[in-house]
């Protein structure tokens, strides 16, 4: 069964900045400082500690995991000045990706997608906050999405520790958006497998499995049009936080967004055909089983009529007492019977499944 | 049954400004006057005290429920300068939602939507005035939904006292946006539930049911486009009503409202995908029908035929009268019986409707 | 049946400018001639007498019915500088409804819509000529709806006899774009009653009548999304023909073409569901008859199988000379019919069309 | 059988300009010399001669029919100055409509449209080049339709002979744009017709036909779009061939191309709607078809069952001896078939395809 | 089986710039140098030789076939300072056909289409990074479509030896986009062959066959829409690297790109089309097997009935012993049969496939 739309929200008529932080999930931060020399990995003790981080000459990147300690969250947008506004929507999830600038600090609200079974897709927002000097992560679970960034700054290859914050902010933001294509091919392979049952094995299960698959299409394409809008927009952006070189790299991953949506869109336009083709299979099938019950019929009710005629008590029946009569009216049969199997083989209606 | 349209308008040709009041709706009318101080609440006892409240150095909420009373309301729109064309536009509902002003006014047309039961859609149109220092809303019902704001004003937590009427309108603009998402959620539950129950019981109601939350999507779409491009509108309206801080709360409603779109048409697309669905439950259903015809039909004709012929009167018919005449054809019979339930096994025709 | 599209045209490759005049519709002209103090209504006796009146200090209507005398309707345009291809507009009607300035007069080509019947839907194109101190309009038919105008001026109540030209031509615009509001309407109703006719009549005929009220949409959609379109570029239109106060009003009526548009293409969606539920209760019909001949069949086929067995004339059947041979077979028979009867209730195939 | 698409073109990676002449196409040039006092009619011996029309103070207008002669066409193209592009658009037909400015002359690719008959629908490419001084046309085959504007120059009416080159470029898109109605209106007469027989006869020579209109709906349709645009482009092209007064006139001509782009969208809705209308006809005519074979069995195979008993050879059958045993059953069978004829009728099965 | 989306891309999270080369498709560089005067065409024995080419005062053409050897990539785009993102455009397709412009090049990604069988549809992408002076293309495959743009420089006619590095780009790219005619063409001629065999042969496998045309429509359509957008971009790309002679044959380009998408979109819709032709001729189909079986029960099931009524044994029948009861019976027996024929005659039902 798949959620079509659940958003943690508060009640209706709530004054803006109210929080709903979901339970059983406590609040993990890791924070990592870097510079082109090395990279330093540490939990905080205390939130106090990141003041420091905040005014470092090092880039810092503060990841925060599980939204369940409102008290910390509260703390730790007072620390980075995080507007009211914006940590709701960090915190109220999901909200439609999108970017938006508070005064000096960039918020990007992502959508992670995974498929972890066949029957759902799990989306998780990413919030993202870039200002000068450190990024922000908000992350629900414990993703392993953004793992691969860690690593990236573990290693120090490439560009990664010398970039500052606004390249972290691509890099996790890139993740993100790559993220899509393993589902995308996912999906995609489970299409080229339905076509092949659809007209093998035309059952509702195989309707319910294309019916699914087209939900997740549709969910997916309501992250991944507003996604590619907020990376085209982020782009556009007059901010200092975001060198040339960083666009140049947002370019990319808009690109990559774009290509996003045109095959979704594509699997959408396939997915639709596939229904047709279940519709049309089974009409298929309704005509194989009524031609199985009209031969079966045809050749066997005029027989069994014959055999009624004959069956009767009229006294005076010559044919019964004649001498070939009887199998006479046998022959007659067969030849009848005979008679109705090459007019439906003529028909084409005896090829079975196969031919037709 | 579902009203797709039912306007309260005047007959055509009727000259601008003609007000079509509902019967039997008696105007109240409920007084807010706050500051950051505090907050008095109030029923006037005549309108002239309402012009005291126009001119205060207080905020001003004037609360207008029930429009029955067309000389109060011409009163009202006199003593707060309100054209007659926004008049008409706050009475005479429902209007497309959408953004005006008029001099020194903001006149902002919003539409609640409520799901009082599974066969209905109640849609209520609330007008908003926002003034220098007063708000008036005009409401048909008496509606609960402003009530979380009067809530808020009365507690005086927040920003809502010290705000102004800018912030005022904001607040009420917002718990109607907001509102929806009660109603969309209470609809993606209903699709949840209508996925399983159209493959278990393709039967009339359940399309019935699907057809009515496809027409409940269609109205709610109609409501929730216009009203948010009317709070984009209403954030780019360069009007000194709204503060910098107020546009920039609206902005968050404007990205609520972008969401409840975005999922009101995924709703619409995956309801149309559950009528193919339920056309496909039916076809099936005819299926299932017809196997279990041609396999009764495919077994006992041959049968009754093979019957039909030993029941011939015939004078000369030697199995009649032989030995094992009567045993041998039982058991050709029953072998017959036997191996077309076996062809029917192999074909796949006897799971019923559990593997099939 | 429905007309689809039908214009009066001259033939191709004539040259601009050229009239096809309707037959039988003699050319009536009737005059409007007023100011705040009071009106004055007249038919000229001869159109040099409108001279006057294009120059005069009062704002004049002149209002042509019957487009049938070309000679008068070319002198009509001499007097009032209406160019050629505008007189062609006016004229050669069907035109899409739009707005165009020719030097110093605004033309407005609209339409109303009016519903004769349920099968045909009835529209005619009014043009209007807005110029400084006149307004023509032009009609092909005598026409009622301009009528309520027409008493709005002898009444002479609200603004209409003190607003001049531009404020006449906006009502009649306005009463034109607002007389698509009790078609909406009529069309709203009937498919509230087509919704439950469908279900229980899905018969050809309400077929027919689902396909003509979508045409009559089709219809109607063509005519109102230019018409509305025309209406706000009217609105953006340069011309000093019309006050700052007229462009307001019109926004008003800008507003209702909108909202008119909504509802129509709402009403579209809804049309195309009931064509799915038709086809669904189509099928369910196929189906409920499918049941019964099983139902008759599987219980039948099999009975007179084993009727056929005793029929056989073997010479050696014991049964048929046991003693209790015959009584037996029948409560055999009868407890096969019975359990057939009660696998299909089971199947919950026997609650006819009401269950199911 | 409608061809989808054919394009006259060189192979792939031909280098730009090269011309692909169809065969057995001679050309043929007509020359139309005019100013408002005369107009003279030729056919040059020699292109050179043309050098002197070129530079002409009379207007002139170089008539090409049948494209199969390239080094004509090149020689034609010199004297011109005809950009090789241009040349190449010209002759490789059919492309895009469009209007391009090469220096000094628009270049106008239109397409007209005839329904030689209702299997197929004809396309033809004109191109038209509109210089100082003079238009070129290029026709492959020896169309009819500028015949009209040819009458017309002869006949010297209206403005066509002053109004110099870009008047008659006019004159000639308006007469192709303005030849779509009466293809329209035929396509419009057809679709009026099809409803009717659609469900009179929903055989699969109806649903042909349905196709092939909607194919030609849709061929209409991508040449309409473009060669709207294309006037529309042309009315804002800063060129100093168009005069004010021939924008006015292009004007017009683009009100008629958005009105015909409006009916053929119309017309392809309606269309798709017939489309279902015939399925559904085809289920309709399945279910009449059921109702006769359940009525049918429903009646006689109880009776024969029936018959069956009593044709059983059970040595003590009393009712084969009682006095009244023949005619009762023959009674109760009678009335067993009555009443199952009664029960059709209350389940409204026994109307035919008149009341269903 | 048709590949709906294959990418070959890096793992997701790696660092911008990662390559993902094929394996087993080693690295081909050939080199054209030519100027008006002549060209030269030679295989460079290491990368080093083209730092001359680079610098070189004659147009250089490097032709890279084969993306297997990253080495060699890295060192190509080192020496022609190719930035690392354009670089991995090149090498990880397909992307997204685009122009980008780099400092001082532009990188067009282009993608060719080709029809190997009915059942696949090949891409290929195409990058060409078009510099000062040279033009690099990167292709996978060892590709024939750019054969035709090397044998025209060749044999040196036309412009292109004198055109320079930005007219071999327009070269290059509009062999590209005239590359889809043939394949469009041969989809068109297929949809027409398809529409024959709809109607005669409406079997699984040409639904199929239907099916995988549409898929390839919608893969074709992902590549070319993109592809025309970003030759319109192209050609307003404020680059020296393309002359205003150079934009006018792109202007060409484009057109064809829009004229592929038109036809491509038509051809969708008429493809839609073809599904619902197929859906009702198989219900065509089973609505003739309906109708045989219908007439053989409707004639034989009463007979048989009135033969069982004969059949019976009752001790007293009258017409057993009736002189010419048995004959009269065959009468009646042949009468009402022949009554039902014309019955089914009247009806229409007996023309089998041909009339119906």
């Amino acid at each position: 069964m798949l959620t079509i739309f659940k958003k943690r929200r508060p009640p209706v008529g709530a004054r803006p900045g109210t929080l709903v932080v979901p339970e059983g999930a406590p609040t993990r931060i890791r924070v990592f400082e870097y510079d082109p020399e090395g990279a330093v990995e540490s939990t905080p003790v205390s939130l106090d500690e990141l003041v420091r981080l905040r005014d470092g000459a090092r880039t810092a990147w503060i990841d925060v995991q599980g939204l369940g300690d409102e008290a910390m969250l509260r703390r730790l947008a007072e620390i980075f000045s995080i507007h009211p506004l914006a940590l709701e929507d960090l915190v109220n999830a999901p909200q439609r990706p999108k970017v938006e600038e508070y005064d000096g600090q960039l918020l990007f609200i992502a959508r992670t997608a995974r498929l972890p079974s066949a029957d759902d897709i799990e989306l998780e927002q990413v919030g993202v906050v870039i200002g000068a000097g450190y990024v922000l992560t908000f992350q629900e679970r414990r993703g392993d999405v953004l793992d691969l960034v860690r690593t990236r700054i573990r290693e120090g290859k490439g560009k990664i520790r010398g970039g500052g914050a606004g390249y972290l902010g691509y890099a996790i933001i890139d993740t993100i958006v790559d993220g899509y294509y393993p589902v995308v091919e996912a999906l995609g392979e489970r299409l080229e497998h339905l076509e092949l049952r659809v007209l093998d094995a035309p059952i509702p299960a195989t309707l319910a499995e294309i019916n699914r698959t087209k939900a997740q299409l549709v969910i997916m394409r309501r992250g991944l049009w507003p996604q590619r809008e907020a990376v085209s927009r982020m782009i556009k952006q007059p901010t200092p936080l975001l060198s040339d070189d960083v666009r140049l790299y947002l370019r990319d991953t808009d690109d990559h967004g774009a290509q996003l949506v045109d095959v979704v869109d594509s699997q959408r336009e396939l997915v639709n055909g596939l229904m047709n083709t279940y519709l049309s299979a089974v009409a298929n099938r309704t005509n194989e089983v009524m031609k199985v019950l009209t031969i079966m019929s045809s050749i066997f009710i005029p027989l069994t009529f014959l055999a009624g005629i004959y069956g009767m008590n009229f006294a005076d029946m010559p044919e019964l007492h004649a001498r070939w009569g009887y199998p006479v009216l046998l022959g007659v049969m067969t030849a009848l019977g005979i008679g109705m199997l090459l007019y439906f083989r003529r028909q084409g209606w005896l090829g079975g499944s196969k031919s037709d």
